[in-house]
This record gives structure tokens, C-alpha cells and sequence, in this order.
């Protein structure tokens, strides 16, 4: 079975070649104060610190270091307001290849700022008018341009998936890792790293409870599509998993359960007062699940928790604490 | 000459030995936009992840970890409303010997119900109307307890330098590195590992202009007493040198520069907004000193930075930065 899933073990290795050296090998925290309230020894494997601030500087990298000259030369394009637009520009950047990310319009001037400054070109659409595939799908025919999805591409969600293989290598024997779920990307990659490193490996990923089409999935035993509700969430809020992505999910992840807004923010103030670290919602709810008694631990077991990202504004973060 | 310091790396060695296992050894974190910035390699040593959120914990434990079981057993002491209170805790329930915090009754709740739970007797003086010195006397006297200074004292110098011992190991031939200055536990340990290990490096200390003793006290070539005003470097506020860490820092320390408290704020934000790390205002002088140019780097050089600790309220931080 495992011949017929888009990406294997080696394709996660060779990632992590190509990201040597570029890439940060992201710490490992630790806390006795949330290793006694847990009941387990947890491993905060803190993505927060990654260029660009979220683990998807590792896909994005992978994917241009493996275009061909000519492709580069042409550009690359991906439609994002989130951390893939930083993340594509700054991969696309490194190897002189021009980007053109397509955002909405209504996307955070903090946001389009940064990713203009690694030197891209944004260009905006109208998220409620317009269908950013078509965009998307304009930009490639008329420019010749190179798309590289979020999550939905092979090589994306193998670079994704090293910070899984760093996880298992920096900690040995663990029980289960806990990952954020949004289109799939990173828990794909971690799960086919983490399988093949630590036998018996739980992964369980998290999403937000107004997201939950992952979770839904995995019960209903094939993709289904949701209404997205309200979430402080911003990273997670997908209606349907990733068509590549999916099959790994299903193959190789245990469960994917959900949080509350109100456990995120629990979690994202346990990080910042205690552990000393600005992570956002999305990157929170791994702890978040854990902290609330979503994810079943073994008694003493050791656990590790993929922090996948830390991009939030002072401003909202000191408005989501109550600050 | 070296023989006539309080302490030299062999004790900073020891306490490294005692530290294995129970301190954090702490990431060093990078930055290319800092790099860019400073237009030097980074190594921010990042000691707001240690123990108690500061590294405090490593002097506190190498003290008490030398005590007799006699003197454990009747106890510690120690006066302080900040950092150190809640690492002596730490330290004492570690080796199951009481402590005793003499805290001003005016200081944070929040310090307070930290250090109680550690499980420390916290007994309240006030900060006007009392010697605090004379406090601490007496309780040394009449309960038989030993006091752990917060710096000035052998063992809390070598416990502390072994930040200074890590960062020298994990970054080799470091041009610089940039240490905050409050009493100078900290800096003369780290200056005494980081002149053993690295020839040539220079050592800079930073304190906040409202209270640069240690400043004038070198340009002096001798201990002098300031009037400590306003700063929100509140880890700093002391009018002179410890006897005990003065004569390490005039042997070892080759500058100490100043900062106002803009250039602390700035730093915090760099780190809150850029690094994803919450470091309190004392602890980030260092970077402030560097960010504001207060501090010579060969261009293209390697420095190292010390952020000495991340323990301050989410509400206070939203307050200085503005949020």
C-alpha cells in the first residue's frame, strides 16, 4: 500500500537535504510545569522559529529546489494570505526565481508587507467575487508561471514533513506526536517520517472544531466537505481535505480530533507566560488538544507537539489574551 | 592574577556538571533579518527558556547543590522580589531544604504566587521603612539558614557562567558576546568561561542608563555608587557593583554600555514580532544594545547575545509595546 501514496520516507530525507543548512533545525522545549499538568514528558518541537515563522518554509523550499532552470527562470505562483505566501516568496527568492502570489484583498497589511519584502509580487483578488483557482490557473497559462500549492503537491508536503524527521531523531521512543491539521500538508509528510522512524507511533492531528472536515473524513472513510465556521483558527479554515494529501491522512494518521477557540487561547497563553513563546492560533492547537484532554497519552509516556507556526500581530495576540 | 578571582572555569566547569540534567541547556536561535540588520552573524543565547524563565535557576541550584545536608536542612534564605526568589524556590525544593524569600510587600502578586509555589515562605517587608540586608541577617541568625545571595557569591557566579560555558561550545570563535548587567552574577561568570574558551573574544556588559554603576564604575577603576533612577529594566536597579563580582568584571569585562528604555522596548518588539520570543526588559538590553549600535562588531563577525530571561506579565508586555 504504501507504494501507492504520493510521497515515501526517502522523499522526506531527501527534503532534508536539499534544507540543510537553509531551513532552521528548530529547537525541541521542554517544561516540567506541562510535563506534570499532562501526566507524560512532552516535546515542543517549535516551528515558531522556522524562516518566515512556520514550518512552511520547508515545503515551499523543497518544491523550488527542485524546479528545472527553465522553470525557475519563468517564476513561480501560489494564491495565499497566510504563511505560504511568505514562505513561496522567500523559497522562490533564494533561487532568483521571481513570485507572484495572488491574495485577497481584505488580507492583513502586515501580511502582504512581508511578502513583498522577500520580493514578490502580490496580486489581489476579490475573495468573494472572484475563484482563485481560475486566477491561479490564468497566471500559469499566461505567464508560464509554476503553481506551488500550500499543501496539495508531493514535494510540498515532503519538505513539510522534516519536521517530523527532526522530531524523531532529536527525541527517540516517542508514544505519539500531536499536529495541527489544515490541507494536510505537514501531518502528511510527519506521519510518513514518523512511521517510518519510530515503530508504533500514534499521530493524531488537531483541528479547529469549526473546521472539522479532516476529522469528519477520516469517520465518514473517504473526503467530505464542510461549512467553515467562525474560528480564531486562520491557518485551518479548509471545507474539505487535500486530494494528495488525503490518501496519506487516511493510510497513516491515527485520529484527528478538535479544539475550541477557547482551548487555543488557553494554550497560546500557556506558551507565551510559561514557555516564553509567540505562537498562533493554528500553531497552538496541538498543545491546545493536549492541554484540554483531547489526545489519549500513556501514563509517564513521552509525547511530542508540533508548534507549526508564530505569525500573529502583537496587536491581536495581546486582544486574544485579554491583554 | 586569575588565581585571585572568586572564581575560575574549573568552578564554572563544576557547576556544569551539577547543571547536567536538571537545567535546560538552552537553544541559540538565529536570524537572517537580524544578521541583515546588524550586519554580523547572531547567536542569541536564549535563557529566557531555562528554569523559572531566567538564568537565575543555574546559580540558585549550583549554591544549594554545595550545601552540607546539615545546612540544606535547616535552610535557605535569600531577599529578592524578581527572578532569583523563585529560583532559590526551585533550587531548595530540589534538594528538599526549606527556603525562606524576603520579598517587599509591594511586589507582583504574580512573583509572589510563583515563589510560594515553589514552595517558599514568602515573609513580606517593607521596602521603605526596613533594611532588607538586616532582615536577611536576622533570619540567618536566629533560624540557622544560609544565605543564597541573587550575585554575590561564588557559586551563584559559576552557576550562572555556565550559559556563557554552552554558548562558547555551541558557537565557536565568537568575536563578541553581549551580556545584561544587573549585580554581575552573569556577566563574570560568563566572562570567565567565555575567556577560557575563546581567544580573544570580547566581552561587553549592558545596563539601563537609569542605573549604569558598572559603567561608571569601570571608567572609575573602582566600585562607584549611583542614584538608580526610572527604567523598565527592572532585573537592574541596583546603586553599585557586588563586592564579590566587581573585581571579575574589572579583570575580564571589557565595556559596559548603556541603553534607555526605547531601545529596550524596540528589542522586545524585534523579538516579540520577528523571533517569536517573549524576553522581559532586562533581558533584552543586550540586543537592545546591539540593535541600537551601542556596541562595535567586526562587520561580517559573529556575536554572541545573552537574553537573560522572559518573565514578565502578558499585560505589562502588551503595555510597553503598545498592543
Amino acid at each position: 500500500m504504501g507504494a501507492e501514496l504520493p510521497i515515501d520516507v526517502e522523499d522526506v530525507r531527501a527534503a532534508a537535504g536539499r534544507l540543510a543548512g537553509v531551513a532552521h533545525r528548530t529547537p525541541i522545549l521542554t517544561s516540567r510545569t506541562l510535563d506534570d499538568r499532562v501526566g507524560a514528558r512532552v516535546f515542543l518541537k517549535a516551528e515558531c522559529f522556522q524562516r518566515v515563522g512556520a514550518f512552511k518554509f520547508r515545503g515551499a523550499y523543497n518544491a523550488v529546489a527542485q524546479l528545472t532552470a527553465e522553470e525557475r527562470a519563468r517564476g513561480v505562483v501560489a494564491a495565499s494570505s497566510g504563511n505560504h505566501a511568505q514562505a513561496l516568496a522567500l523559497a522562490a527568492r533564494l533561487h532568483d526565481a521571481p513570485a507572484t502570489i495572488l491574495m485577497p484583498e481584505d488580507a492583513p497589511p502586515s501580511k502582504r508587507a512581508a511578502t513583498e519584502g522577500y520580493g514578490a509580487e502580490v496580486i489581489e483578488f476579490d475573495r468573494y467575487a472572484s475563484d482563485r483557482e481560475a486566477l491561479t490557473a490564468d497566471l500559469v497559462a499566461a505567464r508560464g508561471l509554476t503553481l506551488v500549492h500550500a499543501y496539495d503537491d508531493p514535494r510540498v508536503m515532503a519538505g513539510q514533513g522534516t519536521a517530523g524527521l527532526e522530531l524523531a531523531e532529536d527525541v527517540p521512543d516517542l508514544d505519539a506526536v500531536i499536529v495541527p491539521v489544515g490541507g494536510g500538508g505537514l501531518i502528511s509528510g510527519c506521519a510518513v517520517a514518523l512511521r517510518a522512524a519510530i515503530g508504533g507511533v500514534r499521530v493524531v492531528g488537531v483541528e479547529p472544531a469549526a473546521s472539522d472536515d479532516v476529522a469528519r473524513s477520516l469517520r465518514a472513510g473517504d473526503r467530505v466537505r464542510v461549512e467553515v465556521g467562525r474560528t480564531i483558527a486562520d491557518g485551518q479554515q479548509l471545507p474539505t481535505p487535500g486530494a494528495v494529501t488525503w490518501p496519506v491522512i487516511a493510510a497513516l494518521v491515527d485520529d484527528v480530533v478538535t479544539v475550541a477557540d477557547d482551548d487555543i487561547v488557553a494554550a497560546m497563553r500557556f506558551l507565551l507566560e510559561r514557555m516564553k513563546v509567540v505562537v498562533e492560533p493554528s500553531g497552538a492547537t496541538s498543545l491546545a488538544a493536549l492541554l484540554a484532554g483531547r489526545v489519549a497519552v500513556p501514563r509517564g509516556g513521552r509525547v511530542g507537539v508540533v508548534l507549526s507556526g508564530g505569525n500573529v500581530d502583537p496587536g491581536r495576540l495581546a486582544s486574544l489574551l485579554g491583554g
